[in-house]
């Protein structure tokens, strides 16, 4: 402590301030903070898990049973979309709010914290050193060193980025929902109901959660592309990632200056999702439960909703248990490359993804270094990337081995609700609903395991990386 | 060539032969490793193809659809042992000797002096200081630096190396025939049909093929362990490589002096065997159609041959079909793995996924390299492993989502076969053997790209990587 006293007049506006908590707390979370952001998830869920489970949060003023309490509060929080109770007539209005909390500081608040703060401090960078060099529209960038530990993180300097973060996400929430207001009357709700169910859906799509407000979910807006557009833009935008968001909104006029974090999170994110949407419409075309009646044009946009939705945002139009195998197993993969790095998102990332693509290729060409956009990707993000796959390969084999013995299941609904659960991604073939209680709670671990994990894990490991001095100019795509 | 002349007096041996056939196909070969083998793979299938069309191989005398005929000879070359006819009584004695033959060149001899060589000549070393580099007992190897391009390898070079090989071939399926024709003598059958079952049996299970010549296959020796047990060390032998069993043959006293590759293809086979056998074992014992009539010492030793050969051996005491879904995965996910590299087992190999879970937990343990058995892995092997994997992968997902749309069976089913033929394993749920022509063909593609694929490909990125010089002892253990 006493030797970082001297720092402290760098840091202008805390001068004066009692600083010896704020520094305990600090070293706390500078020295485990992955442990920090694990405890803050676990102390939610838990909140969370009581909240549910009392007589208040439902509409029959009865106790909620425990699993299905932990497993809507892990669901929520991990903005996972998947349900064992139906979330629009079993919640009362106090619960209903619990959920609309939960998904945005799920979604929004905690888990950008503790990732960026994980990274940020692991890194001994500064927490704006951070995000500026990974939504990066500075081109000094690559001449930076050596990062000095006087540049480790104040837990009081997160205060300014965790208003960003709000703002950007309040804008968006508030634009969706404005939006989609008009859809939701039309569709013949009263005033008040429209107005909630709009908000609901916006934080549903923009936390790329998934729950539905209303009994019918979206089967009244099928065809309303107003709705559904509206939908998948917020979902296209939570799923990106803060600091894809934050580049976008500052330089998005400058597609040249963007990092190379920002230019492989979007060309990877456009990739699949034309391959997804070519493969459903191939798959899927002729599938008289799906698209089968749709014209050609329907049935594109359908496929690009659907492939959209696999990112993680979890809506869907047509019953996933009637997809074929091949679409089932599409959507499987889709799902678990999942999103953007510290986004609202699930699954492996899809820079996580894009990285060991271009390793592959490196080494086809027979490429000395691994390169995106002209820039050199240093060999231990490929070392993290691979970490962070077997992790969530591990965890989805291991619930799903123990899901299809304790069920007997059928495999591809078993695979696809788990990979959903790892990714929190909240698409559905009915399995999860109708699981036993010891299914439900080895669901809720995945669901934490594949949030908290696939996040906190790669912070970890990176803050259990020893230091390298860089001297040549390469750039860092967070992965994980 | 004339730049190569003064190279020619190293090799004693061909002192005074006529050299320039010699040297153009030494150009070839040395240039282009991959088509070459390749080539070497495509003109054995086009032949096998042709002869078991023809009458004279089956036994009633007719043609054999082209379909049928073209899988067997892919099954065949590529060891992979599916079938789409009934192998003990389609073929005559001339079909069955092809089969036979197609084997051992497909097992020992193509595959092996195509990926060594092409590995060896790709890396620019010579034939005989990789094979030991590889297998190694020489301490001196951690001597060694910029391997000079005078030591680029002669085809006649590989000649000695075939003739370990065949030689270690002959004596093990050798010791195995001799070994198991007293079981087949107990079966009952007559002499003559008990030594060609033997013979056909033992090089079955040291290719890691799996036909079976009688028609009741393996059912008249589900309990017997002596011919059990031999058949398992068959496969493990065959799955461990040519490296590591001329390492074996060479200092099997003195485990201190193996090589890195040695050491982990032994280490990790060990280890899937044992997680297989505990898998199996857990999944199984209560399964009234696989293990649920045995007593525990029973299931165990049947648990141990199931895990056996899903390394790629292909026999198989159980139906496939009866397994529940959970030991499906496991059986996929071990198949896909594979056996050692080098050897006539498939999958992405053994040593590929240790360098892959090593690097993950040097990522959690913050160690600047990855390390094993006190050696350091080079980063480039990683970048080859995420390649194998990648395409390994991609096959697998290409294929099913082929076969899922084509035949619209049963998801465990397809996975687990389309894996079994990638990984040219052979066990089978049975969905192979009903599929239509189009299917067919596309297992057939399956199985070529699975077992050419892995290591050519592998062989072809090493040969178009750009020459590294190493500073530091470091070892490189091959994978895919
Ligand atoms: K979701
Ligand atoms: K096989």
């Amino acid at each position: 402590m006493r030797g970082q006293a001297f720092d402290r007049p760098r840091f202008g506006r805390f001068r004066g301030r009692p600083v010896k908590l704020r520094d305990a707390i600090d070293q706390v979370v500078g020295r485990y903070p992955s442990r920090f952001a694990i405890t803050v998830f676990l102390g939610l869920i838990v909140l969370f898990t009581v909240l549910f489970t009392l007589p208040i949060s439902s509409r029959t003023r009865e106790f909620t049973p425990l699993h299905d309490a932990l497993f809507t509060a892990v669901s929520t929080i991990c903005v996972t979309g998947l349900t064992t109770v139906d979330m629009s007539t079993h919640w009362s209005a106090f619960g209903n709010g619990l959920v609309f909390i939960g998904v945005n500081i799920g979604g929004v608040g905690v888990l950008t914290l503790a990732s960026v703060l994980g990274l940020a401090i692991s890194r001994r960078l500064g927490l704006r050193a951070k995000l500026i060099a990974a939504s990066d529209t500075n081109p000094s960038r690559i001449h930076t060193g050596p990062v000095s530990e006087r540049q480790a993180i104040k837990l009081g300097d997160v205060g300014g980025l965790l208003a960003a973060v709000a703002i950007s996400a309040i804008v968006i929430e508030g634009i969706t929902m404005l939006a989609i207001l008009p859809s939701m009357l039309a569709a013949g709700y009263d005033f008040w109901h429209a107005l909630w169910y709009s908000a609901y859906y916006a934080a549903m799509a923009f936390t790329n959660t998934g729950f539905s407000p209303n009994p019918e979910g979206l089967a009244p807006f099928e065809t309303d592309y107003w709705m559904l557009t509206w939908l998948m833009i917020a979902v296209f935008l939570g799923g990106l990632g803060f600091p894809v968001i934050f580049a976008l909104a500052r330089g998005w006029r400058n597609p040249r200056r963007w990092g190379v974090h920002v230019k492989l999170t979007l060309t990877t994110t456009a990739v699949l999702l034309v391959f997804g949407m070519i493969m459903f419409l191939l798959l899927e075309y002729s599938n008289p439960k799906t698209y089968g009646s749709m014209g050609f044009g329907e049935t594109t946009y359908q496929a690009l909703f659907m492939s959209m939705m696999t990112r993680s945002g979890g809506f869907s139009t047509v019953n996933m248990h009637d997809l074929y195998g091949s679409s089932m197993l599409v959507s499987s993969m889709l799902m678990f490359i999942g999103g953007g790095s510290a986004s609202t998102a699930g699954g492996i990332k899809v820079t996580t993804f894009a990285v060991l693509v271009l390793a592959a290729f490196a080494e086809a060409r027979g490429a000395p270094a691994i390169e995106a956009f002209g820039r050199r990707i240093p060999a231990d993000i490929l070392r993290l990337a691979v970490a962070v796959v077997l992790w969530g390969a591990t965890i989805v084999a291991g619930a799903s081995i123990w899901i299809l013995q304790l069920t007997k299941m059928p495999f591809e609904q078993v695979l696809f609700d788990v990979i959903s659960a790892f990714a929190t991604c909240g698409l559905s073939t009915g399995l999860t609903a109708s699981l036993p209680p010891e299914g439900v709670y080895v669901m809720a671990v995945t669901m934490f395991l594949g949030r908290v994990g696939t996040v906190t894990f790669a912070a970890a490991l990176a803050s259990s990386q020893r230091r390298q001095l860089y001297k040549k100019p390469e750039e860092r795509p967070i992965v994980g």
